[in-house]
């Protein structure tokens, strides 16, 4: 049985028969069963929103009628309510490459990003800018020009990007030009639309040896490949659980602070669940010594039972395993729609090595394209002007439903011409 | 039959056969069926978690196997997560006594007390000072602190509260000293620990009159009795809803922003919800033109479907009948452990009208009496370094249920000497 589809495969390997012998021979054969999927749904928007895991329901069940419905407020001693994103944090941290005491679950990216962007600015005094992609997710870029509007810092964008006119004409600067002075850069690990992925080992290492802190947005990382936060010498991530981790719509986000930094970082929304002391009632504010301190106020528990029942099938999972699976439904894909769409332009990276785990074409009417393909039970999405992405998610998607797939995209492509 | 115990009442009004009367005439006689509570419990800590409404379960199960389960991404639209902030902010407004495009319910009391006063501090530039009382639940002061750190500005404390050396022993000023070039005041409607309510029309009017803002923290407010931010001219107020609201633990705190503010302010943690045009992903940070703006990051779903199941429900509630109700229930607690315990002391208001919906008693060993308290079902929660508090939640406590636990805290107090 051939492992893995490779970008050189005979076009036997891309039969729907020979996609069933990868499956049957696949390491994530059974995986499929953790998850809850409309019978007959092609699902690629894995980067969007993953679907649930069977047990969460019983997991949000059993946080509501046996902690909330019986313990009631005292659930957050006795049910462990208090320490939750400390303890999923550990859950989350092999999937980070990170030690299990450097990662916290809370809040959203937007609202951590803002945290970690000022607290690492506040470690490099005297420096004068943030650094942001001028590719970056939007959110990323208003949220670092607002840190730095308040720390009186200026915002430098690097690219250009690959479709530097959706977000502005702004000239980009070489990241090396960006980075004299720089006391902060933020970095998407993985680009939400083309899935470009950067080198964050070599990029963490030139934006220190500028004397600047490395941030990562892992949105579109984790959970689709081996991280290695700690031996590649990131300073702070932050990134979401609910796309590729499946921890439902809206999932607590995280926060990884490197080891080194965190006796000394201060993070500005200084509420009461990152205090060293929070039932001390003390007048001021004293962070908690360790990862704690990135917390700030109550957070929602029904949303962390969701995502511990994923978190807790992710500790089965061997990530290399997972993006070898990946490459090869990537790689089958984009095998399959060369020859199917020749017309169709692939925007990500042609080298599986230099991606995440969704592949972006290029399409006039990309909004028309997705609908049209709903209607044949392939979910994709859009993102304007022109994109379409399609994620690969191996723990619940097959090559037989990638073969699939290929198919009803090269006949709904050819059909809106 | 007698409608409500008065505080001078006779001794026969407060015969359980009496309370049981009451309860029979009243109002809400049959809210109690809306909750879940465990058979024989008295819950005297509806101010520290309400416990779930019947639907509570429903409604999140729903969310999980129709909208997440079955809808996936899509659902964002076609089940209305994107809106959800605001439709629940709708449901709200009627609490809050304001219009219904005012509040947005997200995030955590202390993100969105970050967010709110550096909104209000922006608006009143070359004031040089933001106010809060030495006595405000720690938090508040925390996030005061570093927002005014953060804009340059000076933090003072107004007080002293009652119990100062528990927060420290700054000198606190007095308000009117206070305000002499201030830009924001912060106020706690309802103190966490004694229950004393402050004026908040004629505070916010002071505050006016000195040419600051008012920020209102309503935690203890919102569901205890009505309430007129609009009438009241209060300027912003935060709030949770996990308190008498029923919301489950953690769910989402809201923001009230006067809409006569909506246009010029903006607050710092601009994630992209918050924007103007959200998938336009536009280059720079646009607010959104209404409260949308107060928004950051994506939101928890799963914690809203069990918060809207409750505010449902408070649709149908009577706030000036609730306040009634507490009243009612409160000087009965009062006069029977007044008879029964007359060395406990009441650190609460005296007047009803000028206290939330708890009473506070001092005791030496807190939580030796709420731990002794709770072997016999009776649940309170303590607050050190010395009080007690018994939160009177008409919805579902009734006259004969503050009876029993009278008589079962006037036990224990007297076998704990």
């Amino acid at each position: 049985v051939v492992a893995h589809v490779g970008p050189g495969g005979a076009g036997a390997a891309r039969s729907r028969r020979n996609c069933a012998a990868l499956d049957a021979a696949s390491r994530f054969a059974e995986t499929r069963n953790w998850f809850e999927l409309p019978h007959g749904l092609l699902y690629l928007d894995g980067n969007s929103l993953g679907p649930p895991v069977r047990d969460a329901l019983g997991a949000v069940t059993r946080l509501l009628t046996e902690q909330w419905r019986v313990g009631l407020a005292r659930s957050w001693n006795d049910a462990g309510w208090w320490d939750k994103p400390i303890e999923l944090g550990r859950l989350l941290a092999p999937l980070l490459g990170s030690a299990s005491d450097e990662v916290v679950v809370c809040d959203s990216i937007s609202v951590n990003l803002f945290k970690v962007l000022a607290a690492a600015a506040r470690l490099v005094p005297g420096r004068r800018a943030i650094v942001v992609e001028a590719d970056a997710f939007p959110s990323d870029r208003y949220v670092a020009a607002s840190v730095a509007a308040l720390l009186g810092l200026e915002t430098r964008l690097v690219g250009p990007g690959h479709d530097r006119a959706a977000l502005g004409p702004e000239p980009g600067l070489t990241l090396e030009r960006a980075l004299d002075g720089a006391g902060v850069v933020l970095l998407s690990h993985v680009d939400y639309r083309t899935a470009r992925r950067h080198d964050l080992r070599g990029l963490t290492a030139l934006v220190h040896a500028y004397g600047a802190l490395a941030v990562w947005d892992l949105a579109h990382s984790v959970g689709a490949f081996p991280l290695a936060l700690d031996d590649d010498s990131a300073d702070f991530a932050v990134g979401c659980t609910y796309k590729y981790l499946n921890g439902g719509p809206g999932a607590p986000a995280f926060v990884y602070a490197a080891r080194r930094h965190l006796e000394a970082v201060s993070q500005p929304i200084s509420g009461w669940h990152g205090h060293a002391r929070p039932f001390g009632f003390l007048p001021r504010y004293a962070p908690h010594p360790g990862v704690r301190r990135f917390l700030a106020g109550t957070p929602p528990l029904l949303a962390y039972a969701a995502l511990e029942a994923s978190l807790r099938l992710w500790q089965q999972v061997d990530l290399v395993e997972l993006a070898a699976a990946s490459r090869s439904l990537s790689e089958l894909l984009a095998a399959l729609l060369a020859e199917a769409c020749p017309g169709l332009e692939l925007v990500s990276p042609p080298d599986p090595a230099q991606r995440g785990s969704h592949l972006a074409y290029r399409h006039r009417r990309p909004r028309t394209l997705v609908e049209a393909l709903a209607a044949r039970a392939v979910v994709a999405d859009a993102r304007q002007p022109d994109l379409v992405r399609l994620a690969l998610t191996p723990l619940y998607l097959r090559h037989v439903d990638v073969f699939d797939a290929a198919e009803r995209i090269a006949q709904t492509v050819s059909q809106l011409g």
